[in-house]
């Protein structure tokens, strides 16, 4: 199995991600990905929205990251989104007094405890600065919301911590302009900005990231009433429930009548989204819905599910799944003096209730890649699922020094140009498999001496290393099968 | 032919885009996008990266959009990046002082005219506040840039005022890792800030944008060396040069042989970029590149041309195209004492020249909106080509009271759910329809009586309203053939 130092070689050997402003020595928390892994991010968000956002009815919507000031008084976070902070009084550099103590008792610190616990456990435990020995300050809160100067305007503006606000604060205008229909699902993909006061390993702690974020907006008193229950109802979701040290595998139909989720419409959403990690290519046994308990729960939450993926460096959060119950309407309905309750055709009124999946995108495509990354031969093969590869297939003309095939090879191209393809004339066979393996491209496509007098060429496959030798006339067919219809290599 | 309010009335109606932050009176210059408009932004960047990025075998890269002071230093932005502003003594609210100057006479000041010139213009013209009428301060420069407060970082850390500033920077990068060979285009579509001083025209001058900006790095002396010429040579580009008042069609040939441009790669790079606007669904006679002056360009530039678009409020830039030598690339070697030298075989090294396309994504959606309106028998229709459509097709059940005619329905939908699809069953068909136009919506699938009895459906089409009945079992092929092959209704 991978570990998280070989996914890290990786990005930084063939620039998957790496750190931004990189020649400038620029600020931790930043990353930026290459051409690679900018392609592999894309296609984790466009199988998220293929599978969650539009085979779901939801909508999506795209808003401005900078919000002011008003949006964030109302939610909370300018008042509870705090870090305790304690500072080296040698070197002056911060740190999170919660993740000190972790790693020095190996116990579980919360962020959520209050300054005088977290201070007194620091001094009961010796904790010195890690990278001065310093003497550290008391434990105080730092807000992580993130200011920007906007010039002109009279508003105080920050980069918003979380997509939802959007969804939150455009609800009733989806109400007005959308025919909106409870229940309504409304998604948004982008960037969040977090004050991260130690950000650490690369992309899965960044002051800058992405997210995925659905609302789920439904009349809480028909939170039993689902649509196409009974696509899921046998499905079984992999739950890890409080106080217990196992994962069950329990099905829709049982975490409904045991009352262990508020509501069929939550069994169902626990199902789809781990539907999504499937296809992303996570085994069964490698996933689980962490059930929170009330310490860990937001005090809004009425129920919470961390979705969780095991790695080489232990289980890693990649959603944060919470029934929100009308909280954040609420706060914004009263925030904003705007009704952002729905009215049924009779005239009835519901202010919604929401269940949220809230997925870190960089998260996500970091645990595509550990699961993916094995070794076939002694060489790196990165066996990602053909539809989050970041390109479709290589197309390699034996030699480049020979005119006809070099023609042949660009025909080839042409044929295929409606997938993404990689031509590559330099090197040996060998060494350009090599590096195609190495950044999961799944087929090779190679023109040989044979190609230019049968017109056919030579299809490779990533993970067995078995070729085929196909006629040019079929090559777009077979691609199509291969690539749309998610055929197995063996079966074309 | 449609104008802004009719665009304006139509974004806010269905909420293509609509002021961020809407329910707390958000500050101005910041837009969110609905999730029709969301899907046409996506697509209109779609489009472009097949079209422009991918067939050109560009790499496309993401990156952090904070990035730190050293790189705005180095990139001139931190001294050169100025407002002219006027503060009103009365209202304290500031303004552009040429744009103020321009409204007034009608003639054309501009930004980089100096403080001094600027506010004796305002004197001598009498400007008064267009909001009070106070008096105005004499003119100073106000800093585009937008910085944001990151908590415990010692670097001033900015957000990045356009995209290309991570291409140039991650360039040495892209060399060593990505074995990349000149010439080589290198993209990436995200957001920009800019501190604007009057925010103005919804999405056409906003604070926080997107754009899709490709920086071609190549050889200076090579700039005649292009792969695919012959694939343009023929191809005439609108181009409206100095001192001229009309635009002429001028081939590619013509371009460089005349010397118009300063090599074949240039003239090249202005035809796929046309392609690309032709592609979005803009004749030839409403677009133009306009050859810019020399007190037009920015110094660094060698050569520049504006690609506008004709609107229904005048020409309007879409497209800064730059030859900006290797102004970037030797102020980021010199910045951060990287070498950014590319390397022959044969050990000859080159710092690269570069070609930029500098593409707003929200005005390209604003003009595409606005040439794809029209009105069809007195209604509003958005006739938006197939590839930027917000939905493939609308499923229609003839009535939502029926058992039979609403489960063929959903059997449908089932068939095409490769494709977008909006199922909608309320108010009568020609409701239907005429919402489904309005928002460019190409196709619409009525299942009816008939439907039921001998499985066919009836496709409509939204330009000529013309419809036929098809088998349900060729639905998938036709489908497949109007939207991915892009054969017209008249055709299958």
């Amino acid at each position: 199995m991978a570990t998280y130092e070989d996914v890290i070689n990786l990005a930084l050997r063939r620039s998957f991600f790496y750190p931004a402003s990189e020649v400038y020595n620029g600020p931790s928390g930043f990353y930026n990905y290459g051409p690679y892994g900018a392609s592999v991010k894309r296609k984790v968000v466009e199988l998220w929205r293929k599978l969650l956002v539009q085979k779901e009815g939801f909508f999506e919507i795209n808003g401005a990251i900078a919000m002011p000031e008003e949006v964030f008084k109302a939610s909370g976070h300018m008042t509870n989104f705090n870090d305790p902070v304690t500072k080296c009084k040698k070197c002056g550099v911060f740190h999170r007094a919660d993740h000190l103590l972790k790693e020095k008792t190996g116990e579980d610190y919360k962020e959520a405890m209050n300054n005088e616990v977290l201070t007194e456990a620091l001094r009961k435990h010796k904790v010195a600065c890690p990278k001065c020995k310093g003497e550290l300050s008391d434990v105080s809160k730092l807000n992580m919301m993130v200011k920007v100067e906007v010039g002109v305007t009279p508003k105080n503006i920050f980069l918003r911590p979380e997509t939802c606000q959007t969804i939150f604060t455009d609800f009733s205008r989806m109400i007005k302009t959308m025919r909106l229909k409870l229940p309504q699902g409304i998604s948004q993909v982008g960037k969040s900005f977090r004050n991260e006061i130690s950000p650490r390993q690369t992309i899965l702690r960044t002051v800058e990231f992405d997210q995925m974020e659905t609302e789920v907006f439904f009349d809480s008193q028909k939170i039993d009433e689902v649509e196409n229950w009974q696509d899921v109802e046998n499905y079984k979701v992999c739950v890890q429930l409080v106080g217990k040290d196992k994962v069950e595998q329990i099905s829709c139909n049982d975490l409904h009548k045991k009352k262990i989720v508020s509501g069929k419409l939550i069994a169902y959403y626990l199902a789809r989204t781990q539907q999504l990690y499937e296809a992303y290519g996570f085994k069964k046994e490698n996933i689980r819905f962490r059930q929170l308990d009330d310490e860990e729960r937001a005090f809004y939450a009425k129920e919470g599910w961390d979705f969780e993926v095991k790695t080489s460096i232990g289980w890693l959060e990649l959603i944060a799944n919470n029934y929100r119950t009308d909280y954040d309407l609420g706060n914004h309905a009263k925030g904003s003096k705007q009704d952002m309750q729905y009215v049924y055709p009779d005239g009835k009124k519901v202010l919604p209730h929401v269940w949220e999946i809230s997925i870190g995108v960089d998260r996500t495509l970091y645990a595509v890649l550990e699961n993916s990354l094995t070794t076939l031969n002694d060489k790196v093969v990165l066996g990602l699922p053909t539809s989050l590869a970041p390109l479709h297939a290589a197309i390699f003309p034996l030699v480049s020094n020979k005119e006809e095939i070099t023609k042949k090879a660009k025909e080839v191209q042409k044929t295929i140009e409606y997938f993404d393809v990689f031509y590559d004339d330099s090197g040996s066979i060998g060494k350009r498999y090599a590096r195609m393996d190495e950044v999961g491209v799944p087929y090779c496509i190679t023109i040989d001496h044979q190609s230019v007098e049968d017109n056919t060429v030579t299809i490779r496959d990533r993970d067995t290393t078995e070729q085929k030798r196909v006629n040019l006339k079929d090559l777009q067919k077979i691609m199509h099968e291969l690539i749309f219809v998610g055929k197995k290599f063996s079966e074309v």
